[in-house]
């Protein structure tokens, strides 16, 4: 068991993490039960929320005490510029949002029911991440780690490339994405957190231990973890060349919806900050499950101090 | 059977007709089938538009060739504008419209699949229309009628009694409504077209022309048509004091969202034009059979003479 106090807020400038990926206008509708099929259903409340995988990520690392600049596309429309200022006035830095002229912003309707269970109906517009922009050592001199996810693969892959290079951690939050683009960003990242849908489908393993040791086999240049949301977390230590399992807190969960990029943000600042993997993982996987805890997306995302506190039920990884 | 000619625009001065209710920022996503559970469906199509039952009507009416002004409720938010903004451009008048303190405005998400079923998910804050403004007869003496929705009752009645104490049309659109407020506003209306299943409700019948007979006996004062969508509509000729029933033209439907909007928006600018009400259900049958043709919520409202010409394919009201 690693004490809380390993935890606090280390001394000196906030780590800087490059977040690059996803940034949407999400409207979550709370209801009382899902529907299932044609009519009407009543939500009791209602928020509208810039958030997606990249962006949600980029929040935890605010929330939590670090610094956090976002690489999204939005298009040259309202609901863009609603997403850029929605994230500004979260604390994120989006100076390199770029505006797509002729493309649509993503948005997305999202219902949860009293259960935590969730419909989600995204929108893309292929058109906005059609181009990327070039990619120098310059434009990453600032950062401490890049965290990319699948959204905007072309991107995705050069940050990747040049953060590595550099020698700094360069994360990939492997979700489900079209086939090919795991296998095109793996290879350049340093860590890989998978969840279990990309897990699952990427192996065809149903037990999380073999799900995490295949993906180790195939991707051993990578840190490798799979998250398995109240489960914890399955992930290979390299230093002991074993395969070990993270449990999580319990909570009652309320809104799953951007946990896992609460715990990706959570784990790239943690790995930024010079953290043992085993470390960074207790650290997300608090932060993930307490975001479950209350309704609203990536809001839930705990601070610092409220991580802290609520470290001390955690236990100590074993072997899978 | 009705010429066709007979529904052509009036020389003079374009009809202007008030509109009183909802004003909804609405997003619409095509999908292939509905979902029955929860889980992820992907849109192949996406349109975000300000629409509801008096916005569409209004719509309608200036797709027609009348006037239409809008008196509705929104936030004092970024969505309110919106929804505002999206009106104005779309040809109604919105100089009536009420931007509420500390209310959010209304938006929807409708899903719609390929069978042209819907499923439909409202917000509605209450505070939107819990304020009212007084109604003087100067503030409808430019309107040659008024149409009412059922989302602000409050305002609905002083307009429809207004409306009728000055000798002018006043018509209901009578949807399905929180209890009490059919019986509100029907005493005060002179027209009222009822949806299929707000007359259900109101009369438990299954049968349309006993909804349409039970509702006559009800509101003895309002001639009254019961809304059928592809069975046509269902109504009370006063003159004769016949049950009669209005076919409808065939169509495929892809989207029947906002068709009964249509048709009241239709009707109102045919009563408003002095047709007969038998000319004015003919009129707004086909205005609203033709809006189920494209995908699009309100967008699918045809013109004058799109109607025209599509009004060679319709038959004669028989009796009930």
């Amino acid at each position: 068991m690693i004490s809380p106090s390993a935890f606090a807020l280390p001394t000196g400038a906030p780590k800087h993490i490059l977040c690059v990926g996803a940034a949407v206008l999400d409207t979550l509708f709370r209801v009382p039960t899902m529907p299932t099929g044609q009519g009407k259903v009543l939500p009791y409340d209602m928020l509208q929320i810039a958030e997606g995988m990249a962006s949600s990520a980029a929040y935890a690392i605010a929330r939590l005490g670090g610094r956090a600049s976002l690489w999204g596309a939005v298009g040259h429309d309202e609901t863009g510029e609603r997403i850029v200022r929605d994230l500004a006035d979260a604390g994120i830095q989006t100076d390199g949002m770029l505006r797509v002229e002729g493309a649509r912003s993503a948005i997305s309707t999202i219902l949860v029911d009293d259960d935590g269970e969730r419909l989600i109906v995204p929108f893309y517009d292929p058109k906005l991440h059609e181009h990327t922009r070039i990619v120098v050592p310059k434009d990453i001199a600032a950062f401490d780690a890049v965290l990319v996810d699948v959204r905007w693969p072309e991107l995705a892959q050069q940050v990747l490339k040049m953060a590595r290079a550099e020698g700094k951690p360069a994360i990939l939050d492997g979700d489900v994405a079209r086939d090919g683009v795991i296998e095109q960003l793996a290879p350049q990242a340093t860590h890989i957190v998978f969840s279990e849908p990309a897990a699952h489908r990427l192996t065809g393993a149903d037990n999380f231990a073999e799900m995490a040791a295949l993906l180790k086999r195939r991707f051993a240049q990578s840190f490798i973890c799979v998250t398995a949301g109240a489960a914890g977390s399955f992930w290979f230590d390299d230093q002991s060349d074993n395969l070990l399992h993270s449990p999580t807190i319990t909570v009652k969960a309320i809104d799953t919806l951007a946990a896992g990029d609460i715990f990706h943000g959570a784990f790239a600042l943690a790995i930024a900050e010079g953290r043992h993997p085993a470390e960074a993982i207790q650290f997300s996987s608090v932060a993930a499950a307490m975001k479950c805890e209350v309704f609203g997306g990536r809001t839930g995302a705990p601070t610092r101090d409220e991580v802290l506190d609520r470290l001390s039920s955690f236990t100590t990884p074993r072997q899978a």
